[in-house]
């Protein structure tokens, strides 16, 4: 087998041991060896691979950039990793206003190269710079041009899918709408490369728009931040992000803040436009009647950028404590932003973790981060605790352990608590039909028990290194 | 049995005999007469009622408001018509921009309702003052302002879905992005019914625009029109609408028009915006620059209602020659347009066979009308003919047969030329996971043969009255 998977992607991009630690692991503490790492260069490629490997029923894990959040591209059964990463055709067609690209293509790559023609690929995951659209489909990839924007899945019009057999699928294509059969691209979309390997997307491109404009806000309260937000929809103003910071954030970027936000500000909200500035300036109006203390404008390409740079280097910064922090991804509907917020304070004070917030706060998506020195068993043990509680606040207040990094390993025993047993069962079935001998991402998505956070506790622990 | 949906629904709300004619059609030619007609009224009555015909075997064919155009609510096999009509709610939470309404709530219904919040829904189908979310989201249904705002699919947050067998599912909810476990509820968008019951939703919102703007223009031909939307584009303006009515269906709404447009142009475009006004400005530029002979301008809301009287009134006025004419629904490419446009034209001069084109230029939806007095065999099976060669040029120009009024039974036999194999029969998969007594809406959506074009002339006369 190893002779002619060799044959297949050539000897140099196949490997059966000595391989970098880096594919053992994505941006979360969860690690995993897998028996071989495997780099194909075309749809061909990868299904051929895929037909070898099912025959010896190796299980098949694939990668991007490992930039992931919830331990999906870690090879948790051992078996093959399947990188990507030399997909990375990019094709504009801009009289169809779309672009076909490999599953390996660069998410910023792609956003260049629409940029070329004037149109321009929305989505904006925080690890745009490095992350792969493979891996963008696979979680359903957001950002914080999503509230204007909208998430990956709005923009794949095509698929072509390796089966887990090695067939290859072909889905949809550069027609924009699209109401003949299911909607079995949009089954891929979140997937999380346990139904098929995405090998190349057909996207949606929309027209790059002329200017921005930026405000950086602060507020006493996290609730006045909110109404600020609620101020803006009740006025038709939808901007293109609209991001939170509160406290627990602010202090690891105080150094980035323009002079006039402090970094005692309860919350700070920084938000974004593209169209007309009569919605910059209404929208300064609805800042000030929510009673912002202070407000930063960026009119400049540069100014808009300066008043980015604390919002993005939270994120940054708490990833270079890759082993020393949990990343959360929570969603919850809109108006219940404040009370998300107040209840993950409340449950990190009551289990004792540093928690840091902040998240898309137009669309309700909130990420705390949980950041602990000790990875001693109790420590761990709180976290988790933490964690667990978090979660379930969440699915309380009617929203979802995971708005934009899907389930993965990390989250797979929420699944039924949130979605119940009903959904988790059809999607076993559906999962059936795709990968009758579970070859595909085993371990991830679906729950191991029912014992959502009994085991997530347990388990916790022994995931770090 | 008919004792125990009496009960269910009240003997009211169910017939066995003597309904109206009504529930043996939608919007096409296409009839057949069902055993019983039911009016659940709420998702659990659904659920009772699906639970008694699933025991006796009895096909379940939902129905909204018949406005389809695929022969979607034609219950083809007898069994049931299930008239979700009478589940009307409509509840707007504004703070998280959402709706949740009941499967028969009406498309304008939702719009009004959302509007006294400041908000809108945007799919705007041409029935939208009839037909109902159920209908909607069973074809995934788009509409005009689609070439900004998106189709059905993109506002469904959640979903309420009675089993073929009277379990409920329920799906997603008020969060805004969800990464957790498949995207069933978008598997049930689209799916004409045969995989499910869509009895409640949970719809996205957007803050309602303050304004609009519209422009119409003639062209002396439809590649100049086409180079216009490209014009557009390329210029980062992305209209909401953008539909193009071509010299064949100019005729039917000469009166109409404006003065300064007249009937006599190859082609004339309908631009909206409800952005600010530059971008009117530059589009009309742009409309110049790719050579519109005169440009109608509507800025009061008055005049933007005028300047669409006409495009509103060509399918009004074709509909009301329902067993005469067959609306057809092609998506292509958006650079391929003018080429579809050009083969449609071709095709029934040579059929020598009446077509009025017009459809949604910006996003390559096209609708050729195929008109005829007769209804003979030899005329039937000329039309037949000519709307099988303009599917196929549409699959051949790498679009879709229906983009967004769904295959039905009408198209169902172009399935697999559009799709191939390997689609259709891992769809026949997931059918038979959600329905596998093959109970809900039979005759539908999968092709009875691969013989696309045979099979359709064969039975195309057959199905008029």
């Amino acid at each position: 087998m190893q002779r002619l998977l060799s044959q297949i992607v050539g000897p140099s991009n196949v490997a059966f041991s000595g391989f970098d630690e880096t594919y053992s692991h994505d941006a979360t503490f969860l690690t995993n060896e897998p028996d071989m790492v495997i780099h194909p260069a075309s749809t061909e490629e990868v299904a051929a691979v895929t037909k070898v490997l099912y025959t010896h029923n190796i299980p098949i894990t694939c990668r991007g950039a490992g930039t992931g959040l919830s331990g999906g591209p870690v090879a948790l059964q051992g078996g093959a990793v399947l990188c990507l990463d030399r997909l990375t055709g990019i094709d504009i067609d801009a009289p169809s206003m779309c672009a076909v690209v490999g599953a390996g293509a660069i998410n910023l790559a792609i956003k260049d190269a629409a940029r070329n023609f004037g149109l321009m690929y929305p989505p904006d995951p925080a690890s745009m710079a490095t992350c792969t659209i493979g891996g963008n489909i696979a979680t359903n990839a957001g950002g914080a041009s999503c509230l204007k924007y909208g998430v990956t899945a709005e923009y794949v019009m095509g698929l072509t899918v390796v089966l887990a057999d090695g067939r290859v699928l072909n889905l949809g294509g550069k027609s924009r709408k699209r109401s003949a059969g299911y909607r079995l691209s949009q089954l891929f979309v979140g997937s999380e490369g346990t139904l098929g390997i995405v090998t190349q997307a057909t996207l949606r491109l929309v027209p790059l728009p002329d200017s921005r404009t930026t405000l950086l806000a602060a507020f006493g309260s996290v609730d006045a931040s909110a109404n600020a937000v609620a101020g803006f929809f009740a006025s038709g103003i939808l901007p293109v992000a609209c991001e939170l910071i509160d406290r627990s954030s602010l202090s690891y970027v105080a150094d980035l803040l323009p002079e006039t936000i402090t970094s005692d500000a309860a919350a700070v909200l920084l938000v974004e436009f593209d169209d007309d500035l009569s919605k910059t300036t209404l929208a300064i109006e609805k800042l000030n009647d929510a009673g912002a203390t202070s407000i930063a404008i960026g009119m400049t390409e540069a100014e808009c950028e300066q008043l980015w740079d604390a919002r993005r280097a939270i994120g940054e910064r708490l990833m270079a404590r890759r082993s020393h922090r949990l990343s959360e991804d929570l969603g919850v509907p809109v108006a219940k932003v404040p009370e998300m917020i107040k209840r993950i304070h409340q449950i990190a004070k009551e289990a004792n973790v540093e928690v840091a917030v902040f998240g898309h706060a137009g669309d309700g998506n909130i990420h705390p981060s949980l950041i602990f020195e000790d990875r001693d068993p109790q420590t761990l043990s709180r976290v988790a605790k933490a964690a667990s509680a978090m979660f379930q606040a969440a699915i309380d207040l009617g929203g979802t352990v995971s708005a934009e990094h899907g389930l993965g390993a990390i989250k797979r025993e929420f699944a039924t608590a949130e979605m119940g047993e009903l959904t988790v069962d059809l999607m076993r079935n559906i999962k059936e039909v795709f990968d009758p001998k579970g070859l595909l991402n085993p371990g991830k998505i679906f729950p191991s028990t029912n014992l959502a956070d009994e085991t997530f506790m347990d388990a916790l622990p022994g995931w770090f290194e």
